[in-house]
């Protein structure tokens, strides 16, 4: 029962392909008409992440509309807190906000983890196998989970910030405590991830959102053996890592030997391959901004992206597209992307 | 008349000095107490930037009270866009807000600029006055203005963003209109520094503090060419160029031939010497967060900073202070630094 278009699996497999698989962090999302019908519809974001039905309708959308070559499914980072017993809010325009943060040893002690905790989320793998019968094998599904350091900041802050100073303080201050939640963290991550996979994913991602932050001393300590922990426990499907803002950390990450590793825009793709070779199977890493300009310019930056990673590549934004992109400009990329040949 | 304590400049002019000097960013604000007093006895961040006592009043607490060895100016980068025409507010806990925001050409063409928009901004030249006077040359005083594409990116966006999209869209969009400009901006940006000169300012930093948010190509186009301007313009006193988060474009800043490149504290100072070399006189580069630590960690790093970076090297955060952090370590910090020898 193999996948129809196979194209992301040849790619990440290092196969020889005629051109880059594409794929758009948050392509279930608010570009597209059906997904703000469906979102309108119900109170908040949160019922949208835990109505399976309804999180397989969205995730198979981009599939349907746009000819992406792979599915993400829906959901977001935060449900790990949460079934580790820290519920999250999604506050209209503001973004998420937890009522409790962590600052205590007690606190860190009451979390549930690992299986116990990734077992409460029951929606999540019922919007996967939802999600498989849409499917029908046209596309592989890509299963995801926050990194430990990111859902740790949020932990920590209980809300969007732009230093995470909180969190970050926590790092300094009470080093072996931070310890103690990132282990939790990943224990839980592994968890999901497996079940994850038990329910169908082909891929895995792994989202490090904040690692910009930090630096590459702090990287080593408190991202990078966690990452390796998550990285060696998967292995009967493909781990991708994407630490957003990590070019400090991109041969520690290199050395993890994730089967792809997550650009995002500020590296050049010529500067990432002169730095760090041609081995590795890339993902990005077109500024989303790119898709607010002229289609003549994205073609020539896809062109551009293309060429500079020169193979081993898997096309996408170097972020999350942005909900106001105008989606004759998405769907103008994706058709560039799908006409090169390599 | 020389001044007292001309370390910052011996380092400048790399001259073999005993220790590196140190100051901080916003070390003239919210960590120090006598700062708050004065602050909340008025209306408004603003009203202390436009009342010229009191600016220079809070400027010159950080040498009397911290012992740092340079003063830099109280003021705010949104003056310039204020001066041009684009008033702005500061809300409480939210930051700045621009009730009108750049879209059109004729937005862009009614704008003042250069001299004539400089000359409006005569309570800093004042503040500069009344602050040289309290100083009595026992340190260098630093003047500073934001960098074209961070006050480009406010006028466009109105507040501050986690993206800046709108303004980065509108370089993709209108390129040319982006230009001009940023054009205009430069020009008053020279104005402005010109007149602070005048006004006794014995070194200039230009902060570009959402350069992080660009990359190599967009920051060579939209960025480096006015960064040029300004660095030629200004040739009486030593310039230091911070461009936060532009690891991609170190190269780009170094052949603008600062006198001093600023340094975020995301790029270790091995890693800048290593791939830069030891030419350069470099400003940072300490993580803020590592104040919220233990006095001992904070010694250590202090060390190993100024070890890495092994000469020509102004001590600094990577980053402005935080306004929560413990002001028994900013002096831990400063002790430390200072009682270093080489």
């Amino acid at each position: 029962m193999g996948i129809e278009n196979d194209l992301l699996l040849r790619t990440i497999a290092k196969e020889k392909v005629e051109r880059p698989p594409i794929w758009l962090m948050r392509q279930a999302g608010r570009i597209l008409p059906e997904y703000r019908a469906i979102r309108q519809s119900l109170s908040g974001f949160i019922e949208l992440v835990t109505t399976p039905h309804l999180a397989a309708e969205v995730t198979v959308q981009p599939v349907d509309i746009l000819g992406v070559d792979a599915a993400i499914i829906f959901s977001d980072i935060l449900v790990i807190p949460e079934a580790m017993g820290l519920p999250y809010e999604l506050i209209e325009k503001k973004g998420p906000y937890f009522p409790e943060t962590i600052s205590s040893a007690s606190q860190i002690e009451n979390l549930l983890q690992g299986e116990k905790a990734a077992e409460r989320l029951t929606y999540v793998y019922d919007a996967l196998t939802h999600t498989k019968r849409l499917l029908g094998n046209r596309v592989p599904l890509i299963g995801f989970s926050g990194a430990p350091w990111t859902l740790f900041s949020y932990m920590l802050e209980g809300q969007g910030s732009k230093t995470f100073s909180k969190a970050k303080a926590f790092l300094y201050k009470e080093p072996k405590l931070a310890h103690i939640l990132l282990d939790k963290i990943t224990e839980t991550i592994i968890a999901y991830l497996r079940l994850k996979i038990q329910s169908g994913v082909d891929v895995v991602q792994v989202f490090d959102s904040w690692a910009g932050l930090l630096n590459e001393s702090l990287y080593k300590e408190f991202c990078i053996p966690y990452l390796r922990r998550i990285r060696e426990s998967i292995t009967d499907v493909p781990v991708i890592i994407f630490s957003k803002g990590a070019y400090f950390a991109m041969e520690d990450i290199i050395n993890l030997s994730p089967d792809v590793i997550g650009i995002d825009w500020t590296l050049s793709a010529a500067a990432f391959r002169s730095d760090h070779g041609h081995d590795m199977v890339a993902q990005g890493n077109l500024d989303p901004c790119v898709l607010y300009g002229h289609p003549e310019h994205i073609t020539r930056q896809v062109t551009d992206t293309i060429n500079d990673f020169g193979g081993r590549h898997i096309f996408n934004l170097g972020h999350g597209v942005y909900p106001d992109t105008p989606l004759d400009n998405v769907k103008h990329l994706i058709n560039q992307v799908q006409s090169y040949r390599y």
